[in-house]
């Protein structure tokens, strides 16, 4: 008889939980829906073949991966135990668990692309797998909020995922955020300015961790990683960038010479006027020039939203991705888009309060049941009650009032209907109001406008 | 550069699929709740101590297994290659995913016993997984939609269930449908009374079949699971109880000696009566003595519905079990639940046409995009359209005509909003109905209402 667990890193939602989260999927729908984007889910379960080599070498350490069935070791050999694990794994797995979203709807737009409607803008929400070691916060299983506009290469997208930001994230309550913003352009810009030509991944990977290690040990990281001193020098105004006051025009004197990075630059002009011309209220759009995000696939704007006076990390991030399908033999296909993590959302909701009260029940009244004769009464008002459109319950046992008095309170129903022989008799029934303790005699159509004005 | 497939037996659900099936999620999620079932998800992945054992096995063999992280082939021996697949299962893997959702939730009963609010009235709405052989109408990755209530005996659990469906399935337009019920201990008084004491397991498994195989074949079938002739001559009367005008009236006569079967009548007879009690309208409410299930864990009441006129099999199920708990140490919660298949429900709905019109699409309005002026100008137009509530979008790029408005009609947006040189001078514009191809020119607040209003 084993006493059964959770396995390690995953979650139950119980009732609490996921009214909480119900309340933000349904809030990020909405928005998602306002801008056009229309719904898509994939499989849990991907080939090894789509999943493998698109998230580096440690995505593919962490990729759940799936035993074949049946006798998997069949045709295996006391060879094979030596061959290494890496190598033994693609001989008893071909399948894995969905690690992210993008990949799997890249793969959705390459097998679909003779009968999509491009520009195609999906949203995606569902759970992905990481093997990843759980710690506060980080979970193997976790769930992603994903819109992408794929088909287009037109600026109007990044602007969109912007206000769509704006106005999702006040919806939810999270009023004070920055929305940080660079374009990869830039950073190979970047990298040619200071004589690092082509070395733009080492750069990103580097800069990627100003944040957490600082300028100094990101200067050695650069040093240790072939950037010669004098490149590193003369990264210095770009460290600087942020106290200047149109850092865009600073830039554009340092870029000059790389006509990537002037695009960059360009591209980026013309998103923060796009924005402007949308019109938001209140918005922190922030240009950080040393925003990399370590994700390779990026090839122009990169986003990042982190909330405000909360010790959490960032909660969105995106971007934009000219040839993610080129890895399915599909070149072309320009994608932007932006992903928000609805678990670091939670935790800043919660941190700072914002969950709505009375999330957590769907039963409006409770219908008490004080003996047999009581009971087969309610069975008449019950059906009453749910055509009128109100989520009712019977107790479903004739147990002591107060514990089923606790049974409602607990499960946070608003309303009792108390049934005694007086009440069957006389058709009018005592209505309980849990909060307040306020009982009224009422008949049933005066319980059940009520229930429904409140 | 590999050519991107789906796992076999898995889906992807693009927007088309994917409204029909938030169709059927959504009026089933209402009605869940309408009478009261609170929400729960577990997790994709649990501990294969879990999972094992719990589905028979042929279940244990059906369960996906997934590799240990890391080197999970360390410490194998060659020896071990020979051990069979079975044993070594156990030596790389320790963590399989959801077959059901019951088990999981059992295990969250169990787990959360000390605070859970029994009754406790749960719904879960997820996919689950099994490495069966896929064909036709039967996947690796599919949706269960499943409603219990544990902690209570009360029968009116069972009425409710039987009165869930009746809501349900007319909500999503199939009325034509037959709510089978059995009882598991009018079959172990069956075998009683036949004087097979005992082996109503058996029994069960082969009268599962009577609707496949046929008669003929189960009374074999039962000769060679060890049953005597004279034990399956006293079955005839069993098989003809459907022509009976009162079947548990004469069911009560052959089984008068079996406490057990009494039992079983008794309580179908109660709830008949709560679920009459309760109003249905044209509920087809069949006791079937042949309906057996094949899952072990029952031990009350059966469920079965069938939708008529489809040949399609059964589109939900379930019954009383009062020892699920046991096998994780916690013995004697009784529990009731239905689980209904999205699967074969979306098949019947398409089959007979049911899903309503207009389904498909999100966005309500597209703004065209004629050239750089006009798009600017729409800037400022479609955030007002959003913030009235619409679901709007500004076509991304500013190609022809005639290709913005094949986006439009493919994207099934009912209204188009034609901005020109003229439409930016006057203040009017041209609001394009694109089912009917009417035309008006309109005001910005003008087309709002409209829009609202259609």
């Amino acid at each position: 008889m084993s006493k059964p667990s959770l396995a390690r890193g995953t979650r139950d939602f119980g009732p609490e939980q996921m009214a909480k989260r119900t309340f933000i999927f349904d809030t990020i729908r909405f928005y998602f829906q306002r801008y056009g984007f229309l719904p898509l889910e994939t499989p849990a379960i991907e080939n090894l073949s789509v999943l493998m080599g698109k998230y580096g070498d440690e995505g593919d350490q962490l990729l759940f991966k799936i035993l074949n069935s049946g006798d998997f070791a069949g045709k295996l050999e006391p060879a094979d135990l030596h061959s290494g694990y890496k190598v033994l794994t693609g001989k008893v797995s071909e399948k894995g668990l969905r690690y992210d979203l993008t990949v799997p709807f890249a793969r959705y737009v390459v097998m679909n692309r003779g009968t999509l409607l491009m520009p195609f803008k999906r949203y995606q929400i569902q759970p992905v797998w990481r093997a990843d070691r759980p710690q506060k916060g980080r979970y193997r299983e976790f769930f992603q909020c994903d819109a992408d506009v794929v088909g287009t290469d037109s600026l109007l997208c990044e602007a969109e995922i912007v206000m769509m930001l704006h106005d999702i994230l006040p919806a939810l309550g999270i009023r004070d955020f920055t929305v940080k913003m660079n374009n990869r352009k830039i950073l190979t810009g970047i990298a040619d300015s200071i004589g690092a030509h082509g070395m733009e991944g080492p750069l990103c990977v580097a800069i990627d961790k100003l944040d957490k290690i600082g300028r100094e040990k990101v200067v050695e990281e650069l040093v240790e990683r072939g950037f010669s001193e004098e490149s590193v020098t003369r990264l210095d105004p770009i460290f600087d960038l942020a106290a200047e006051k149109d850092p865009f025009t600073y830039l554009k004197s340092l870029l000059a010479e790389s006509e990537t990075g002037m695009k960059g630059i360009a591209e980026l002009e013309t998103v923060w006027q796009l924005v402007e011309q949308l019109g938001p209220e209140n918005l922190k759009l922030q240009f950080d020039v040393t925003l990399a995000r370590g994700l390779s696939y990026y090839t122009g704007a990169i986003f990042e939203v982190k909330a405000n006076n909360v010790q959490i990390g960032s909660i969105s991030g995106g971007g934009r991705y000219d040839n993610l399908t080129g890895t399915f033999g599909v070149p072309g296909i320009s994608g932007v888009g932006i992903s928000l993590g609805v678990d670091r959302i939670y935790d800043v909701m919660e941190e700072l309060g914002l969950f709505p009260e009375n999330q957590t029940t769907s039963t409006q009244v409770m219908i008490s049941n004080f003996d047999e004769q009581a009971f087969r009464f309610a069975l008449g008002i019950l059906p009453q009650l749910r055509k009128a459109g109100i989520n009712a319950e019977l107790y479903p046992d004739s147990v002591k009032l107060k514990k089923q008095l606790d049974y409602a309170d607990r499960k946070h129903i608003p309303y009792v209907i108390l049934i005694g022989s007086d009440e069957m008799a006389s058709g009018t029934f005592t209505l309980k109001n849990m909060k307040t303790g306020e009982q009224l005699k009422l008949a049933l159509p005066a319980i059940i406008s009520h229930i429904n004005a409140g």
